[in-house]
């Protein structure tokens, strides 16, 4: 390990460290439709068939040959007489002669010699057997070609596309009832800390209850990763050692949050260190809450030395551990996090450099959201429970005044 | 069913004459927390123990007697012997006498005798056994007191609230690894038509694929409820009623897709007002897509009836069933959609009175985002997977200009 290595890092540039060495695409499965939703197209996939399939009326209304049409306006219209009502779900067999109109709904199958449809609102009844058309309709007016949406072939999705709810219903449509996608990956949770005692347990004076792996565990899975607890280790670098061993042996990326004292994280980072090559990426992120920070790679495994305190262990999940579970899942780029434009309700002070988080609380001030610092001590009440979202002070902004305009990310 | 039933309804006036009208709440079941997370507490939980239960450093320094440290300086520093180093994860039992520092980490307790923390920052080594401050330290400084953060009883949330990621780690710390929240609701959705057919299924002529149970089945798992396909009905109405009234008997919520022809609509509205008192509560939504929708309460539970048209009843699900579905999971109001300020590539015009969604393509030009709408023809292809979000035309706007900054509710 070079001195490098112990400069603080960027999180993109510790992202890049690590992207840059991970292990060719991870195993892909194919999938239903409702399990890929979320999940990234491993491959990119075209239509097999024209859509739509057939030449379908895109209104309810009446299919007509345009040229019987031409000229009709309200002062003139076109009389038509009514053949019938195009079928729902079946070949539209009985043809518009010159001079006919046919009922058709949405989405019908258009009649042998109709080009056109006529809105029903320009229509108006004279019997049972005719209609008056008000306006003109254009050859292929209404009506959507085969093929006008997609010829065979057609690239429908590209490869490394996070599947919608609406892009799983285009492949309904087309049939496709299953998509390639990487494997979720197994995301190993493991705390660590002398002080720190399961969520179960009765923490012992000086004790106090594990945090991490609830926080960590539902963050994982809220990015598509299936999720697993390994408890809390001591501060004793071989039994940690032995613990991280066991979690990397069942995993495709390990979250070690450390114990909160520098010696604990000086046990985390040397046990991190030793679990495989390349080892240790990046140590100490350009961030705060966030800086005491390990990325590291162990046999082809993403391996994160997160600092102990459950706010910082949020932002930085939220900055490395879920886009490397994006990018294990075949997402080709690190998913833009969705922020809220928010303004201030006071000074914020930052440090060029680096980039701030500040929890804050949002309400809604007439039509602009306004971002509440939640300063003060430490306390996980405030900080976690009454903040609505984290405040981001970019790396040069060097702070941002009251009533400055700033970007939250909501929990 | 009287008249004004079939004047167009705000979403709002629809979803307000549904919930007055939902039976009393839900079954509450017991849950752990990474299952709770994304769901609403069913009761108020509250503080079982103090919190922190001992007094805690708040810093990695050395803990003192601030009284020694009064008046320490750069140029008049406080000379302090070190007694050793308080434990992690147990009693801290070595008093610090007067004149004495003891080397305390972050989350350590307090020793006997000890009232404040020096900041390690404002510390120097002079040998093995002394330390100068060069800062004074007040009293209870760098210390979170017992209780600080909360006392036996206090609220740490109340009812209704939807637990996140942090809210959890919250309960872990306090030994809640259990939280009541109202079971999950069963969600069916049933399709019909009779040019649907299932994706499984080559469409014979004038037939297509069904997309709505995809789409539909996926959000209702993204709003958090269990979802289950019950296949396509044709538009016959014994059928669909049948088809429909098993759903129902199985679920806590159910959604039928319309067929697209008029007459499909008016069987499913027969159906829906056939299967249970109150019954219609609203036909016609102010909306555009999505002005053919039925609310209905069946015996107790909500019914929709969703336009076919997929990206229609994509809409209306988002407007009626998701908050629906939040109600049913113990939400005490409509979760506000998390919306995206963009400016407009062009100029939309609305129709005042109707809340309007167009699909639209948001890139980023600098800092900010522009919503360029997908227009044309209704095709799959180009308003659904193209499109990254619905720009949203209020009620009574009546349109939007080019550059106007617009509201959209990303996908």
């Amino acid at each position: 390990m070079t001195s490098a290595l112990f400069q603080l890092v960027t999180p993109a540039e510790a992202l890049a460290r690590l992207f840059e060495r991970l292990p060719a695409p991870r195993a892909v499965e194919r999938v239903g439709l409702t399990e890929a939703v979320g999940r990234w197209t491993a491959a990119p996939i075209a239509a097999p068939e024209p859509s739509p399939a057939f030449v379908r009326s895109a209104m309810d209304g009446y299919a007509v040959r345009a040229a019987d049409t031409f000229g009709a306006s309200e002062g003139l219209p076109a009389y038509l007489r009514v053949c019938g009502e195009t079928p729902m779900g079946r070949a539209a067999e009985l043809p518009v002669a010159p001079g006919e109109a046919q009922l058709i709904h949405t989405g019908g199958m258009l009649p042998p010699g109709a080009d056109a449809v006529v809105m029903v609102e320009y229509t108006q009844p004279i019997d049972d057997d005719a209609i008056e058309v008000v306006r003109p309709a254009a050859p292929g007016a209404n009506v959507v070609q085969a093929g006008e949406d997609l010829q065979p072939g057609d690239l429908v999705l590209p490869a490394g596309q996070r599947l919608r709810a609406q892009d799983a219903g285009v492949l309904a449509a087309l049939g496709i009832t299953e998509v390639e996608a990487a494997v979720r990956p197994r995301v190993g949770v493991l705390s660590s800390g002398d002080e720190i005692v399961p969520p179960q347990a009765a923490p012992g004076p000086g004790r106090v209850r594990d945090v991490n792996s609830t926080t960590l565990t539902a963050l994982a899975r809220a990015a598509g990763a299936e999720a697993c607890a390994y408890g809390v280790a001591p501060d004793d670098r071989a039994e940690l050692e032995r613990r991280a061993r066991a979690a990397l042996a069942a995993c495709d990326l390990l979250v070690i949050s450390a114990g909160s004292s520098v010696s604990a994280r000086d046990v985390t980072a040397d046990v991190i260190a030793a679990l495989g090559a390349p080892g240790v990426l990046a140590h100490g992120l350009a961030v705060k809450p966030g800086k005491p920070t390990i990325a590291a790679l162990a046999g082809g495994t993403p391996v994160f030395g997160l600092p102990g305190n459950p706010v910082s262990a949020m932002v930085v999940f939220g900055l490395l551990v879920a886009p490397t579970i994006a990018r294990l899942l075949g997402a080709p780029s690190v998913p833009e996090p969705r922020l809220t434009r928010a303004r201030l309700t006071r000074n914020l002070s930052s440090q060029t450099g680096r980039l701030d988080f500040v929890p804050a609380a949002l309400t809604r001030r007439g039509g602009e959201w306004w971002a509440e610092p939640v300063l003060g001590k430490s306390n996980l009440i405030a900080t976690m429970v009454r903040a609505s979202g984290m405040v981001r002070i970019p790396l040069d902004a060097g702070g941002a005044a009251e009533g400055a305009w700033v970007d939250v990310e909501r929990f």
